[in-house]
């Protein structure tokens, strides 16, 4: 069954986790460019995830091939080397998604995300050509159906959908944007309608804030549908980081994106709230974006097994509500197996003396920071911002 | 070279981190049970993770063997099918070690941990009888050196040295331990001591302690060894969990302990500290345990590089201190590609609902908690301990 | 010269802290009812405080009739003394503020505040009978102006300012909201249309929510008064506490309101810069409410002394930016008199096992709450929530 | 009675708060200096601070003669008028504080606390001239009886209580050490010892650290007297400020002193606990120091009002465990007056962008300091203590 007949017949459909942040810490892919090169060079790495993922419960498996449009390839990862090209990267993603998908029910998405080539201003010809060069790869690995995610701007998100429709398959569309809209003031609601418009079939976020931001978003997003009198299914993949800290451009400009956010990583309880929340709020497509782990999206599938009616295959190692505590030999360890408990915890981050929110960095200026910093002439954040400041 | 010819030569060793806390959140261990059953159901998995801890630089591979011991199989892990034998399990881990560590220069290490026999008062004979068990797995499997971790109480650790020095190979041994000393009260000093005389070459501490503490400890083995004449290499592979508030038996009993750990999680800067910290202590033998996961022992090893002159194969997949930032197109978030950033940062939680510390778990009484607990007579922590206090 | 005439000729004018919270700490004022018995009980002590308020720069001494109407006394009051009448308190309140004015060159305002008739659906020639008592002995008494403070309904508060308006008196008015409005809904700046509309000269806030919440509520109403072509001066009297987790009805329905509020004391540079922020943003009369102590009002004082060409009294006994600090014997506490010290230290807690925010109470239920209490069914807070909850 | 008789007779005496940190947030006293010079400058306000104290429940009035010898007087208060001596400071203190006893049955207590020629390493007997020097104005003003208090070395302490022994009156002493001894390193139960071989019949501590420590030290003043035989009477004189993060010299090397400390304030349940916990441990002499207010010294008096048989004076404007407020209009707030509730509350700051512990200052250099200050080299306190080490 299709991404469709499953949603249209009220299936819940569980969504993966994130790549980028997960092979980032098992050593695949670098911060920064957040290119998948591995997906060549590391296809055994890249497999397990997918595997792992699978055996949480993710009924989907998204081709690794976020920002592995060539002008990201080319602009960010130089470090990579020469043979290893747009199309290799694409088609070894592809290759292995379909494998794992292959080894349960699963289904592939082709994934497409924003370019370089949107961000310098490119006409909308040459951004399009971009997307339909990874597409024309999804079209000879036959994937199941493709998604549009990560975009900031959703003339771009937009323009990406269009390019997608041409394949004739279904296709999702995700921003990466908070209540507040697209980078451009385009409120949630305004663009799920241009995407649905557009040709979506599925709409919603991605990335960038953390599960209540998000939700907040797509529930924007529903009411704009519902006033246009639109439909469309919903979608949900968050961060697996508590950002209520966050401004307008989500978690990049935390002054802990991407090597501190640690003290951040939701619990699995957080995650089962999440699901919870998404599905009452009538999203049907859930899953996670950077920061879930494969007991991550584990925790999707258990809260909804009532629902669903069937566990993942992952929870035979895995206890309801810590229930697998239950053997244990203190009897106030054996007191945590218990729903309440761990519903309301209140985790300690074992930092004393760190704070519990961060001001998000940005204070909007581009010229000169890279000069100055050469300089040396600013050794400490609170300086480059002054010095930024003074150069506006 | 084996272990014992590189720590003597001066050579730091970098060991690998945490397999049980790693593999729970990739769905293949059971939390409660940590049983490694996964090297017979899962090879895959556990050797992906091999892979990834030799890539980010550890020059030993511990054989998944953690629980492993028969009478915690059987104790434990009721819930493995019959078939998953504790010999199959330990062969099958040395088989997936050895063939990752020939994939580069790393060696094998072969370990046992503390066993339900000696804490259900079975004799030395019988205690000895289960390590010997594992140990013909790993002299038939030819591992090249043995470790003895986690061990709460040095009789049993000692025990477990004589039992590994018969097969004639170095053997390591380390302490689940705080500064506290054992569960016996023995003092930290005092315990290396007795490991010392037992026969281990390299003596310090695992788990349950943050790395902070856990160096602690370790100065207080050191100062013993000193006191004593005697001389062992150092080592030290702690939790990767900030525990600053943790009681004599370690993050058990934190309130937060399995489930609710994340904002503990250390980054690789903390990481990064504590490698130094721990080599100007003269540890030479640095690694991680719960919660270590791969870019935590290339933090380690990136740490040292200066030392050992040689960064590891996962650092091309990671710039120096954040310098694969240096190229973002926002200028605040170039700004964080500076060792003085990432040093200097405390980051926030993202949880301004939650404390930074807990009161550890813990009240002496094990009588009658099960029961309680059925009769479902206590809803909350506070009254489940007010129940037991009472029984008391 | 007069209150007018002051802030005509763009004079800065200073007010007072709180005397409810003030006086119920040095032992002569009950918190829950909150009346000023105290002006005929202990007039020593509540001539004390005004006098630290005016050495500490206020230029005006409120007297101390909050909560002073005559159905407030009844109905709050009824452990005072039968023979402390209503007229009793407002006329020794008169006595004592103006006996303290007269030290100096302050001056007298006679305030009001909301009533319990107004909420108890009395009419609006009960109510304003209500005011009417009390200003007939602000006008024996010549008190200088009025002001009506502390009122979460615009309605009662236009009713207030228009019995206050027959003395012919200037009359001041600010409300204990928040940017929600007050509590029938009326945003802040149709509040301030109203309240100029009905005879204020100065509108603004008091009460209910920190400086950043309050100053953010009187910049909507200067917007609104903008927008209606109206003029009138500003004025802003905000808690001493940090409240940004607060609902619409402020720091009352926070959990730790009114015993446990300690924690969030600003301190004396949090209200420097918010008498920056407040003068920046046109706010001329600039003072405080519940928690400021004089020490507060001597930090508005000073941040606006090179505006103003003076510093109050109370500073020859503090140094600037706490340079009193430069001749310490120990050098790292030298090195803190300095602003760039105070103003970027980040104050800690001192309490590792409490959260930075509060979720506030009130969960919208008045039946049953005391029967429930009294029948002991609930122990905890979450019990009467849930209890609470389920007879709705 | 006086207060040997009262203590002998089993009868629990409550001491009096801080005056210096009260008056110096009240404008009277000078941080840094904090010389008690209001006692003829503004002796109304010091007399309403004693009867505060007293109506709150004070046995004790201390004489406000706090860093009132000759020499500390000269040496820090410079900026007091020269017609304002060291007598005429102590005479005034010692009339007021008997002015305000005699409205009560309190009792006066003369007080003499460290030297600037201690600390300038005079002899003992140009340091015993000093105290005598104070002394001498107690004698002729016939205090009840003595406190040497604020005595960071035993040495000295020993010195002030041999002086004051020699007016045949009852000797207090408390030093304002922790756990960790003296600044010569003396630990508490010698300190005690030495105290009581001096002369004096009740020893303690007082300031410096929080309740929680102090009672820890005080508790080994205890053990170190029952192991030398000794008899003494204990006393306890804390902060009014959570301190769980100081060193051995206490908070005034935390970086929030002494104008940054309001979020460690404790609140009037955290006074409780420490007045039970003070009881139970057997001190007898109860009060505080630094940062206790009237409402503070009322929680003592009311957690022991059943030992004692009676409540003070204030506890008319005051409800046991908050049951003030079971009259609120609000349910939520009227189910705050239960004891439950407040003795579990964690009050939250407020402040989510600050930590919850400092690490404190005093890296141990004193050379240069003002110097590099002075030159502006330093901006930051992170620099300044580079520069500092940079020295060493």
């Amino acid at each position: 069954q299709g991404i469709l007949e499953r949603l249209d017949s009220g299936e819940i459909v569980i969504g993966d986790g994130g790549f980028v942040f997960a092979l980032e810490k098992r050593g695949y892919v670098k911060a920064g460019p957040w290119t998948p090169e591995a997906t060549v060079e590391h296809p055994e790495a890249v497999r397990q995830l997918h595997r792992e993922f699978l055996r949480a419960g993710s009924n989907i498996l998204q081709t690794f091939t976020f920002y592995a449009s060539e002008d990201k390839l080319e602009n960010r990862g130089n470090y990579v080397a020469e043979k290893i090209t747009c199309q290799k990267v694409n088609e070894a993603a592809c290759d292995i998604a379909r494998g794992v998908a292959s080894e349960g029910d699963a289904l592939v998405a082709g994934g497409v995300s924003q370019t370089p080539s949107y961000l310098s201003c490119k006409d909308k010809a040459e951004v399009k050509a971009v997307f339909r060069k990874q597409l024309d790869v999804f079209i000879k690995k036959n994937v199941d159906f493709l998604i549009a995610e990560y975009f900031e701007h959703v003339e771009e998100a937009v323009w990406a959908v269009e390019v997608l429709k041409e394949s004739g398959k279904p296709v999702a569309a995700t921003m990466c944007i908070g209540p507040e809209g697209d980078m451009h003031g385009v409120p949630p609601g305004q663009c799920a309608v241009q995407l649905v418009k557009a040709g979506a079939s599925i709409v919603g976020v991605n990335c960038h804030f953390d599960p209540d931001t998000s939700l907040e978003t797509v529930k924007l997003m529903k009411e704009g549908l519902q006033a246009a009198n639109l439909k469309a299914h919903l979608m949900c993949q968050p961060l697996a980081f508590h950002t209520p800290d966050c401004g307008k451009q989500g978690f990049i400009d935390l002054p802990e994106f991407p090597f501190g956010l640690e003290p951040r990583i939701v619990t699995r309880w957080d995650v089962q709230k999440y699901a919870r929340q998404a599905y009452d709020l009538g999203v049907r497509y859930i899953g996670g974006c950077c920061g879930f782990e494969p007991y991550h999206i584990r925790a999707i599938a258990e809260e909804l097994a009532p629902e669903r009616g069937f566990l993942p295959e992952a929870s035979e190692k895995h206890g309801s509500w810590g229930n697998s505590l239950s053997m244990h030999t203190k009897p106030w360890v054996r007191a945590r197996a218990r729903k309440e408990y761990w519903e309301n915890l209140k985790p300690a981050s074992g930092r004393p003396y760190c704070p519990s929110l961060s001001k998000p960095d940005g204070w909007g200026v581009t010229k000169g920071a890279t000069e100055l910093m050469q300089q040396k002439e600013a050794t400490t954040d609170q300086q480059l911002k002054e010095l930024f400041q003074k150069q506006k």
